[in-house]
């Protein structure tokens, strides 16, 4: 008997089945407020209640959506959850997570123009747009009014600043050695290409030079100051050393906003470092980023972003685009598509040679990609750019009074001034008295922070951007907060 | 005026879109036999539509969706259209896109055990289930019954192949060199670190071989057989005199179901000649791997696989997940891990530390990830085992149909005994026709067919696998293909 393709996708219960799903999220969210933020199972607690082998026959959506909640709700920490205060947000909404579904339910596959042209034309556009609404400038737009003739920018989504950091990283590779790596390898010998970030900077850069076999002790770690910024002279007289000593310096990561206390290179200062050596200047603004949506918060955001060669920013933390959903811009794509192209037969199509089009392959690891341009396209459209920036208002003005109500407390210590919407902060009495009042929020349930290295100090973290998070959230973690410090 | 959180997600909102979005997809699908399956749009047909600017207010579902039936979907190829035969499928079902849909609105970040334990526990289930459908060795799995002690195997969901080749190619090369490289760099100087692949390997390992900075012309491309399979002598030539000359064995892939033709590696023999020089194989069954869960088909898709270090398949490509799901498995965790791990504190747990769970952004390039494990889990309960089974049976049975039709037509010539499901074929006429047919085909509308270079001719590819594919879609194909060639 043949297999019925109605098995696989039959409209009339894609209907049904599809409001039962979507009715369970939308209890899901209901329900987050009354569940505890982190996941309270044991190793192995998941995997222990699962069946052995696959089954032989179908089983119905309602036998999976009951295991749901009894196996799989209780091992998650919920992301989404209004107290998570934990990393940095991954956060969801309705118009993302109505995105993603359309996505997934149009199964189109956008390696080449060719191969869906409104996946990537959407994708180009959408970026144009995320580039405005930041103030970045022309030279990252792939179209824009008034672009310099012979500039030939662009945007691509990927779905991490990891991935994204390991592209450009592996350009400027390119670049500095006129491809001369991608044809023969590396040889870090006597001339080795290194790159340059803050101690503070995020571990991608140390996995990208690890997997572009750059290699790890030929990053260079710039010292930081007190408010966690890269030391630009330290970082102008580390590059001066290499140069002289025949080493070429290549790639400089600024990082504005840093993990642990969202710290803000001076990127004008490290741009004139870069550039006096021709090395590649790429952006992580992973985080901070989203914020530049706001006029008055922009300026040390995308300062020196003119002279920057990428600069990254994932929508998918603080812009309401659900993970993942990294936003990269170069200011010269030809790099970037020189150091990742191939070209085999079975992709060879008439719109590819014509030149005129975009092949997003050509600007990422993978060959395939999903239509990611939709949830970042719905999400701006169904929000709206003036409701985004009032929501980064909100959130940055919760983390002033919640740094407010600390610093009025003579047992807490705030490490740092806020940065943005992410406090950081501990208690005079110590670092072990610090991470037993993290490990006390944490296990109420009803709050989550995760910590950092700050000042030589345990450090706790409370970054506001949950989607569900309100003022009264932050004002509840701060009573949790205060009432365990004990 | 503070934003409203209920303009992000709304519970009783969602509902209602959700059902809105459920319903349109589900007309899409109905609506796909009857739409051209090859878009036929012009560059910056679908970006011209668009507005210049993002937005300042939201703007409404209903809005949306009409500009998606107007500008997005005239610019799709239809990868889930009946009639879509092109590269490989990238087949979607009922259960994976409600999979994805249930991924997205939990937005769970699964970068280590502790940020999701379900995430990461249920991935681990899944891919052993797969391990067992596929027929794959003990060794590959996270938790077998009767492994040999010692043995440390285990499976990851990650994006694409391409991903996943790099991200053995890096472990490859750590244990080739005892991660000196991830320290020090690549050198590829005296003793170069060399990479085989057949001719007919997918552009992926000459891309990840540049990513990682072994470079191109380390790949050494070995010859083929006139069926696209490795001359495993020819291999076990070039290593050896690639080892007497002091160079350095390092990866070798063998491809289970070339890109042009379908074409099956001998693995076992190339196995050996692996084993002999120390040197990591890695078994590319991207498309063909799906097939081995007929015992049927199994024995030359896994043969040789007790002897890989590594092994990957796509369920996004013939096992009805949707596009992205790369299954990944290892024979030893500890390289793979080694080469790729970072560990910031601000990423430290307990659980990390106790050293008892996995923590699967060591296992891949980025640090985030998706609950990708949901759609493929959802996919192997509702569809269920024996029918994924019998539709890969059809699937092979139409190709071998359809191949007769073609060999019965004195104008066709049938360049490669069918592979699985995947048909070779060319006009007798020349190069020049066939490409004239491929264009006809193309325009009509109601199939899609890609081309490769296949024994030095212009070679059409029928892939079956879509999701709405029947016996009648191939047979109007083959219609098709007959009147259209003149």
């Amino acid at each position: 008997m043949e297999f019925d393709p109605a098995a696989a996708f039959d409209a009339e219960r894609f209907r049904r089945e599809g409001r039962a799903v979507i009715d369970w999220l939308a209890d899901y969210w209901q329900s987050l407020p009354e569940k505890p933020v982190l996941s309270q199972v044991e190793p192995d607690g998941v995997r222990s209640q699962l069946p052995t082998h696959a089954p032989e026959q179908p089983e119905s959506l309602d036998a999976v959506l009951a295991d749901i909640d009894r196996i799989i709700v209780p091992g998650l920490t919920h992301w989404q959850h209004p107290g998570f205060f934990g990393y940095f947000p991954a956060n969801a909404s309705s118009p993302s997570i109505l995105g993603e579904l359309l996505s997934a339910g149009l199964g189109v596959q956008g390696m080449l123009w060719a191969t869906s042209p409104a996946c990537t034309e959407l994708e180009t556009h959408t970026l144009d747009w995320l580039r405005e609404l930041l103030g970045l400038p022309e030279r990252f737009a792939s179209h824009a009014p008034a672009a310099a003739p012979g500039t030939h920018g662009g945007g691509v989504i990927q779905d991490s600043a990891s991935s994204g950091l390991l592209c450009t990283l592996v350009a400027a590779r390119e670049r500095a050695t006129a491809l001369a790596t991608n044809a023969r390898g590396v040889q870090q010998g006597d001339r080795p290409l290194v790159v340059y970030a803050s101690v503070d900077a995020h571990s991608s850069v140390e996995k990208g030079a690890m997997i572009a076999g750059l290699g790890r002790d030929w990053v260079r770690r710039i010292p930081t100051n007190a408010r966690g910024e890269m030391d630009a002279a330290a970082l102008a007289r580390t590059m001066d050393d290499d140069a002289r000593a025949g080493r070429v310096p290549c790639f400089v990561v600024a990082t504005v906003g840093t993990t642990a206390c969202g710290g803000i290179d001076p990127v004008p200062g490290i741009a004139t470092a870069a550039r006096r050596h021709g090395a590649w200047l790429h952006v992580d603004a992973a985080w901070a980023g989203a914020a530049a949506v706001c006029p008055e918060y922009r300026g040390p955001i995308v300062a020196g972003a003119e002279q920057a060669d990428s600069w990254g920013f994932n929508p998918h933390k603080w812009l309401l685009v659900n993970f993942d959903c990294h936003a990269l811009w170069v200011a010269d794509r030809g790099p970037l598509i020189r150091a990742l192209a191939t070209r085999p037969e079975y992709l060879r199509n008439r719109a590819t040679e014509t030149g005129g089009v975009i092949d997003y392959s050509d600007w990422q690891v993978p060959l395939g990609r999903r239509f990611r341009a939709l949830k970042l396209w719905m999400t701006l459209r169904m929000i709206g750019a003036e409701p985004l920036r009032q929501r980064i208002r909100d959130h940055v003005n919760w983390a002033a009074e919640f740094a407010g109500w600390l610093q009025a407390d003579p047992r807490f210590e705030l490490l740092r001034e806020p940065s943005l919407s992410l406090v950081t902060f501990a208690l005079r009495a110590g670092d072990e008295a610090t991470a037993a009042l993290q490990e006390s929020v944490n296990r109420s349930g009803s709050a989550f922070l995760s910590h950092a290295r700050v000042a030589g100090r345990h450090a706790l973290r409370l970054a506001i951007g949950g989607t569900l998070t309100d003022r009264e959230t932050v004002a509840n973690a701060w009573d949790l907060v205060r009432t365990r410090a004990g």
